[in-house]
């Protein structure tokens, strides 16, 4: 007989160390909130975000294409694709709305490591317990809790209105009640320990490939201050561009 | 620019001889309408039914896995298999509903041309145009008007209620919404003649295959009654097996 | 213990029984044995070849692509498909040599029947019992003794010149070799009855989508010849076009 | 006009620059440099290769599974494919002929970074430009310059035999004539720079994930070491174990 509330702890509890560590050592994060950033950085980030959101629906689909025991499962899988179909438009309707690119730039491809962690999610989606893409839902939609500070200082830092944030706000909104269908899923769906720990492994690993993106976006972000790659100086607008 | 009232009227005149062509030269149609079957050609066609229905939702999500440039037309394809998760589920409670399997029955695979279909469909969902799927739902959604006279025969003829016959009752309601559905997401997607060609030839070669099926379906059946086969002789309380 | 003599007999008789009903009855197979025909119908023809053929390098490989117990199998899988890849182009060549298309022609895509035999030879490779292609490959690397005499009418009616004709040419020389070859990989990898009914019914089921596929191809030279069709009036210096 | 001996030379200055660092600063190989390991180190490492090692053919085949212009490269794919297939079995050889496990020994699943590398090259696989897999297989087929001295360091240490080593020396006579392959397939198939700069991403970022598994591998081990963890305390006969 699993212990549902005790899963859930037990997630929790790791992902507050993962992010603690997250908000503590990374350079991307602590860049943030020591305000020491200009528009490139909410740029790049938005970019990355852009790629890797396009693949979110298509390989949460993915799960349920595949023979499936449960149909609550598989319907879960259709109607929560459904819902994330087309929210990468916001991240470049953000990007537009600060003026770093317009409707006619080409977004450059993902870094390596944002294409890793797109490669990870269809691999998990198509392979192994089909239950274990629930481990990246379950921090995807209740990271909030961690990000909206950094949102904060993002949005003071850099004086962006709310139209210039649309792509987080809403988030942050709607995956308060998506975080609570994840965890009713989850005890509907889950019927043995394996299934747990194999939520628990995609949870850690697609949370560190994230940490990992943010690192990657923060080295474009020196380079291009630095003037050592020309990756993203199509970039308009910008104090680096200036 | 595309004019789709013609567009429409020419798949739906397209049916229409279609149809007639299966419900008077098909063996499987006639002997429904003659009334000269007994429950064990419900029985196989219903079984050869869940099996193509266990797939359609998961081909139909399919088509929203792949790259694609309409997010209107990707929301369609997963919101569309969320509705159709679980229905072969009616096709099997039906049969147990009448005697003729039990919870412990083994299914047996699909038959070959039912397996085609199921491999169309899937090749379909996943290789050109994207759109052109919806040619087979244009006539899925819309075969009540031609079927509903084959169902109401075998409902006399067997003696059906209707909580016998919850697969087709399910279907006939629901499918009149899907129906202008369909209609309206071809109006929305379809943006050049090639795009109608492909719903049009999908349209024509599924339905070709649904009606090779049928005469499979006949075929083991009328083997059934001859004695020629045991594939189907699992059923019970049947005619055949009594 | 499999005996697999036996099981090669039973294939070599149900393919008697089949090939020779296709001999008899098949307008295509007829067409050409009276040498009632143009280059017309065996362009048409090589025009389907090109496209099935052009698809079966790939779907062989993908039989090996999945999770799969046997090395060996694994090893055929890719070694076979290899021997394979590009021979569609030998089809279009000798369409070439006669003139009837040239480098520039835009091929028109696989008729219905042709897309549905690719659709089930890759449904067949990726899904179920991967030893069961090798039913399609049983038939078809052991087909000359049937087609020869039809090979045979088509270069007296036609003329053809070896040159004219190197798709069957190669074929029927290179494919001697793999029938044996087949023949050991399933001895070796067949372990169960079940093993060996899914290579007889998918043996069957692609045959039979074959044939359909060659009576399309008469049907459109039918077309083409009453003037009721433009499909293929793109092909030059034939008796249709003159 | 490609000039493609700077471009392998940009390869090997690439490589040369991020083996120095792996060996440098990697806490495997310097364990391994100074011997400072036992064969629990070994076990792990060749239990993760016989993961990875066991999709590479796989994966290799599905590039030329796809809809590819050149029958070149797509030949290249299966044959190179064909020749991989079931080298994951001398890792599990090798671990037999120290005695650390046996044909009973249930394997456990990869870890979370070995599992990222394989999802990754399934991705490259089947998405993007298809020459760029060309980049894991140029650095892979021609690793055997720096990590030999690791090998050898690994022979004395746990005085392991040329039978008990069977994985390492079979590639690395192996890949020397395939890294002549993979030089001469980049020549003929690559015709863009877009090509090159695809294959370059791919060389640094397997070869990135690769050395993320080392270093995952060594975190086992030092746990195991620790007594922290039991994921491999089934091994047998190690110093670990004693």
């Amino acid at each position: 007989m699993l212990n549902f509330n005790d899963f859930f702890k037990s997630l929790d509890d790791q992902l507050e160390v993962m992010w603690q560590a997250i908000l503590a050592e990374s350079r991307f994060t602590q860049a943030i909130l020591h305000g020491d950033i200009d528009k490139t950085l909410y740029a790049i980030y938005m970019i990355e975000t852009f790629h890797y959101t396009a693949h979110n629906a298509r390989n949460q689909a993915l799960v349920g294409v595949r023979e499936n025991p449960s149909p609550v499962y598989t319907k879960f899988c259709f109607e929560h694709a459904a819902e994330e179909v087309g929210h990468e438009k916001m991240a470049l309707h953000d990007l537009r709305s600060i003026d770093v690119i317009t409707h006619d730039t080409v977004i450059p491809k993902p870094l390596p490591e944002t294409e890793t962690l797109i490669a990870y999610l269809y691999w998990v989606a198509a392979n192994g317990n089909p239950l274990r893409r629930l481990g990246y839902s379950y921090w995807a939609e209740n990271c909030y809790h961690y990000i909206n500070p950094l949102i904060e200082k993002l949005r003071s830092t850099l004086k962006l209105e709310d139209s210039q944030l649309t792509f987080f706000i809403a988030h942050s909104s709607i995956d308060e009640e998506h975080f609570d269908e994840i965890k009713k899923i989850i005890q509907r769906t889950c019927n043995t320990q394996d299934d747990l720990d194999d939520i628990t492994n995609v949870m850690e690993t697609t949370l560190k490939l994230t940490s990992k993106m943010l690192e990657a976006v923060f080295d474009e972000y020196a380079k291009l201050q630095a003037g050592t790659s020309t990756r993203y100086s199509f970039l308009k607008n910008t104090s680096a561009a200036a």
